[in-house]
C-alpha cells in the first residue's frame, strides 16, 4: 500500500484535530509534528505514536521523506510558511483563512501555482453530512434555479479576548466559513456584500474595532440573493443551519443533536440542545477533509476546495469588513487586487 | 333554504357543546334542549339564541317539528331515549357508547332499523383532520396492505372518582374511541383481543375494578394486528397518535400543538405540550361530525358513523374486559349476542 | 346584550371574508355591505344574513345607526372613505396599506384623530396563535434581549398582473405585514433600511418596476437588527416564519400544516406542506382581529393595532423602496414627512 | 501502556465489524482471527494490520498471550467455545444469543461463573446514544415511575431464506434485542408475555414456523406494562423508536437519519428516510460495546451487560415463542430451568 508521508505545522487545538484524524487513516504516515513548545505535546504526541516533536517547522520542509504538510500555525504565519513549503515541493493543507492581507493571500497562491503543489484550504463544512446534503439536492435541480441563500451560523461562546484581539475579525475569522458556503451552495461567486453589525453580546468585541452580531446581505454573480447571520454567543449551542430557496422548491437543514430524545413533561417537550461547537459538531467532517486530501495527493486528483475558494471567500470578508465601516454595500470588485489571475 | 330542526336531550358538557357547533350551521334550526335541571342552563341557552329549554325530553320526542335529536343524556339512558326517539321518526345523533348493555344496544338498533330512522354514533375523531389524513393514506394504497395498527391515547387527567363509578370501565369509556379509529384505519373489523391492564395512576381506580393503565392487543379479521396503549393520566397533555405501518410504508401523526413555537435555550429546546383535552383537540372534529350528520338528514345521504360502528366498538370493549378478567386472548364472537344481524 | 352595528366597504376577497367573521359574532349586527357591482354579491349576501347590499358606501357612512366600518374597497380610495367615515362619526377598521402616499396617510389619520373615532389597520397576523406566541415569550423575557429578528414570507403564487400593476409594489403590497411583524416582534421601531431585490420569478415584475424576491436588512432603534426575506412565489406553499435570537437564547415558529401525518416509504418521509395561502392559515387570525375591533368599539378599548402602526409599516416600505432604487441603505427620518407628531 | 490482547473466533460481518472497531483502539492488540475459510479472509485481515489468520479457533484458546476473545462464530457453536474459553482463562464478548437452548445457555454462564472469567453479551444497543439517553433520562426520574415501555423495531429487508431457516425463529434471532432493551429501560426484568404474530411480509418465513410480523405485550416485575412491536420488513428503512411513559411524563426517541436536510417541493416536505441498517445505525454503539469490554478486562471493572442479562432476553424469547403457539400468556416461570440461580 502506497503510502503519503506527512509533517504537521502547529501543535494547537486544530493542528492536534487534523493528526489525531491522520493516524487514523491506513495511507498515512507522520513523520513529525513542530510546535512552538514542543515538550508541552510529547506525551500527546507519543500517545497518538507520532515518532518526531520539533520546535522549528524547517526541519520539516527539509525532510525530502515528507510529502505534504499541514499548516495549523497561527494566521500570521501562513503566508511565508506556505511560500516556503511549495518551493520545497511539498503539498500543502492550510487552516482558514490563507491570510489577513489579501495580496499576501494572492502572492502565496501565485507561489503554489508556480511550484505545481496541490494547495486545499480547510474549510471542514463542505465536508459535513448535511450541507453536502444540501449541495448535492441543489447540484441536482431538486429546487430548481436558486434564488434565495440563508445561513445561520452562531457560535456557542465568545472566544477569549486575547484571540478576538489577533482574530482580524468576525468576518475573516468566523463568517468566512459562511462565505465559503455561500458559495458551495450557491454555485456561484459573490457580486456585492452589504453587511451590519453590532456590539450586543460583549464590549469588549468593541474595544477591538470589531462587532459580536451581523447579518450579511449577498448578491450573487448568478442573480441569487443571499443572507447570513452570525453571532459569537448562542447560549443554546452551535446554531449551523442553511436553507436554499429556488424555483422548485426549498432545502434546508436543521441543527444536529447529541440523541433524538424527546421528553414531554407539565413543562412542554424538551429536546437535546445542538451539539456544543464545532468540535463535536463537525467531527466527521474533519476527518472527511483530511482523507479528500490524502486522496488527493495520492491519486492525482483535484482537491475539493483549492486555493481559489480561500481567497474568494476572504475577498467577501474584507468586502464585508469595507461595507460595515462605510455603511454602504460594496462590490467584492472594489476590493479585488489587480494581480488577480488565478483561473 | 331548507332547515333540519334539532331537538337536544340533555346538557351537560357534551350537549353544550353540540348546541354551540349547530347555531353555527346556517341549515339547522335548534327548536328546543331538555336538561332535567332546565333552570341552571337558561341563561346559557338564551346567549345562544335557542328558544326553549325543558325538563322532560319526551316534549322534544313530542314536537311535530322537530327532525332529529342529539342525544346527550347519561348513557344507562340511551337506550329508552334511542327507543322512544325512533318510533317518533326523529333522526338520531347518539354520544358513544350506545348502551352498557350488548343485548340492549342491539336491541335500540334494531328498532331504529325498523323505524327507518338515521342513527350516527358521536365518533367524533373519525372527522379529525389528522385521522381522516391517515385513513385517507391508507386508503389510498399509499402504504400498501396494512400490517400493523398502532393506538396512542391518553387523557391529560383522571376524572373525577364519581364519574369513575358510573363510567362503564376504561374500555366502555374511553377506549371504546380508540376501538373504532382502529377499524376507520384498518378498514377491517376486529376478530380477537388480547387486555392488559394496571392500576398505576389512582387507586380509586382499583376501587371501582377498573384499571387507569392498558394495552389492548388486537387481532383484525384481514390479518394485520394492532395495538393500543391507555391512560388515564398523562401529566404533559391528551396525547393522541396513531400509525398504521404497511408493506409499502408507514403513517404516523403527531399531536396538534397550540402553536409550533420552539424556544432554544440553555436548557433545550422546548416546545409546546400537546392541546390540553378533547375539547381542545377535537373542537373542529366535533363541528364536522355535526355537519356531516346534518347533511345525511337534509339530503337524504348515508351517516359516515352508524349504529353498527357503534355496536362494534362495544363488541371490542367487552372483549377487552372479558380478555383483562380472565387473563387469556378472547375472540369477538365469543361476546357475540347471537342475534346479531344488522348487515 | 349590546350590538355593534357594521357597514362593510367593499366586498372583494377581504370584504367578504371579514362579513363570513362578524356574521359570527354574536354581538355584532351587520347592517349594509357596500359594491359597485351590488348585484354580484346579493346571493351571497343572503346566505350569510346581510340585510343590504348597495351601490355608494356613502349610504353606510349616511346610516345614523351604524357604529363602525370596515373599509375593505382598493387602497386608492382608502384615504378619502378614511376621512368621511372619521368625520361621520364612524369608528374604521381599515385594510393594509393605508395608502400608497405617505402625506395622504398621515392626512388620514390626523382626520381619525380629531374626530376621535377608533381606527384599527388591518395586520392580521399579531392575531395568530404563533404569532402571538413568539411575541409572548420575547415579552417575558424568556430569549432576553432581542438581538436578530428574522422572517420569511413567501406567497405560494404570484397575483394576476392586473393586480401587480396597481400594487403599490413588493414591499407596500406584501412585505409590509413583515415590517409590522418586525416592529411587533421586536418591540421597537425600525431606524435604517437596506433592500436588495431581484426579478428572479417572472419578468412580468419588471414590466411594472416591482420585483419579485427581495432581502430587507432593518436596524431597529433598539439597537436589534433584523432580516426579511419575501418571495412572489414558493411552490410548496405559504411560507411563514419567523425567529427572535437574543441573549437568553432564540424563539422560531414552523409553518403550519393541514396534517401532522407523515409518510415514510422507500422515497423517503413525507409530511404536508404548508397552508396554502393567507385564507387558510391565518382563518383564525383574521377572526380574532375583528373580535378585537368589536370589543374595542364595545368596551371603550384601545384598539390592539392602531393607525401609527399603520403609517410605521408604511415608512419602512417607502424606506425599502428607496433603499432598492438608490442602492443604499436609507434611514426612516429620511422618508418620514416633517408633520409627523402622532404619538 | 497496558493492552488488552484479543482473538476473534469467527469472521462473518460481526467478527469483522468488532475486528475493525478493535484495530482503533489504542490499548488493544488483535493477536488472530479464525474462521474455516481463512483464506478468504487473508487480504482483509492484512489491510488491518491483523497479524494472524487461522482455522481453527482453538489455537487461539491455546495462545497464552490471548486475554480475551470474541465469539462471532455461528450461534450453534457459542456453547461449547464459551465452555473452552472459560476455562482456557480466557475473557468472553459473546454475540446474541448466547444459545438456542436455555438449558444450555444457563450451563455456560456457569461454566463462565466457576472460571472466573468476564463475560459479556452483545448487546450493542445500550450503548447507543439514543437508548442510553432515554435510560439516563428515567433514572434521573425525570419521567416518574415507569408505566408503559413501547419499542418499535423494524429490519428494513428480510434475511436470506437459508438464514431464516436456521435463525431460531423472529424472537430469539431479532426480538432478542428489543426483550434486553426492554429490561434495560424499564429498569426491570420481565414477568409474563403474550406474543402475538403473523406472516406478512413473506410466505417463506410461514415454511419455516417462523413469523414476520410480531406484537409481544410484557408485564413487568415492577408493576409496569410493555409492547414491542417487530417487523421483518419496512421498506423505509430501520425503524428503531423507543418509548417509556411513567408518572411524571414520557420520553421518546426518533429514528437517526443519514441528513436533517427536509426539502419542500410541491409534492411535499421529504426529509431522509432512516439510516438503513444496522450496520449505518448501530457504527457507534459497535465501537462502544467494545471500548466498555475493553475497560472491563483492563480495569477490572463489571461488564456493562453480562451472562444474566443474555439468558433473561432468551427467557423472554422462549415465553414468546410458547405464547404465540399456545395461544395464550405464558409466564417467565414456566419456560425457566430450575437451576437457575445466577444471582
Amino acid at each position: 500500500m502506497e503510502t503519503v508521508k506527512i509533517g504537521i505545522i502547529g501543535a494547537g487545538r486544530i493542528g492536534k484535530l487534523h493528526a489525531e484524524n491522520l493516524v487514523r487513516i491506513p495511507q498515512v504516515e507522520i513523520r513529525a509534528i513542530s510546535d512552538i513548545f514542543p515538550d508541552q505535546i510529547q506525551s500527546w504526541a507519543e500517545s497518538f505514536g507520532i515518532p518526531k516533536v520539533i520546535k522549528d517547522y524547517q526541519d520539516i520542509l527539509n525532510d525530502p521523506e515528507i510529502d505534504a504538510v499541514f499548516i495549523c500555525s497561527p494566521t500570521h504565519t501562513h503566508v511565508s510558511v506556505i511560500t516556503e513549503a511549495a518551493k520545497a515541493g511539498k503539498h500543502i493543507f492550510c487552516e482558514k483563512p490563507i491570510s489577513f492581507d489579501l495580496e499576501q493571500t494572492l502572492q502565496a497562491l501565485q507561489v503554489v501555482q508556480e511550484c505545481g503543489v496541490k494547495f486545499q484550504t480547510g474549510f471542514n463544512r463542505r465536508f459535513d453530512h448535511n450541507f453536502k446534503q444540501v449541495r448535492e439536492i441543489v447540484e441536482a435541480g431538486k429546487i430548481g434555479e436558486p434564488y434565495v441563500i440563508k445561513i445561520t451560523s452562531r457560535d456557542p461562546e465568545t472566544p477569549p479576548s486575547e484571540y478576538i484581539k489577533v482574530s482580524g475579525g468576525m468576518f475573516i475569522d468566523m463568517s468566512i466559513h459562511d462565505f465559503d458556503i455561500a458559495r458551495f451552495l450557491s454555485g456561484s461567486d459573490v457580486e456585492e456584500v452589504y453587511a451590519q453589525g453590532a456590539v450586543l453580546v460583549d464590549p469588549v468585541f468593541a474595544e477591538y474595532g470589531d462587532v459580536d452580531t451581523a447579518i450579511i446581505s449577498l448578491k450573487f454573480k448568478n442573480g441569487a440573493l443571499g443572507i447570513i447571520d452570525n453571532s459569537r454567543k448562542a447560549v443554546y449551542g452551535y446554531d449551523q443551519r442553511v436553507e436554499v430557496f429556488g424555483s422548485k422548491g426549498c432545502v434546508n437543514i436543521k441543527n444536529d443533536l447529541p440523541s433524538t430524545a424527546e421528553v414531554s413533561t407539565v413543562d412542554g417537550v424538551i429536546a437535546d440542545k445542538p451539539k456544543y461547537f464545532f468540535l463535536e459538531r463537525y467531527r466527521e467532517a474533519y476527518v472527511e477533509e483530511t482523507k479528500a486530501f490524502i486522496d488527493s495527493v495520492l491519486y492525482g486528483k483535484d482537491v475539493p476546495v483549492d486555493g481559489n475558494d480561500g481567497l474568494q471567500a476572504e475577498l467577501i470578508a474584507h468586502a464585508a469588513k469595507k461595507s460595515l465601516v462605510e455603511g454602504r454595500p460594496v462590490k467584492i470588485a472594489q476590493v479585488t487586487p489587480k494581480e488577480i489571475n488565478l483561473g
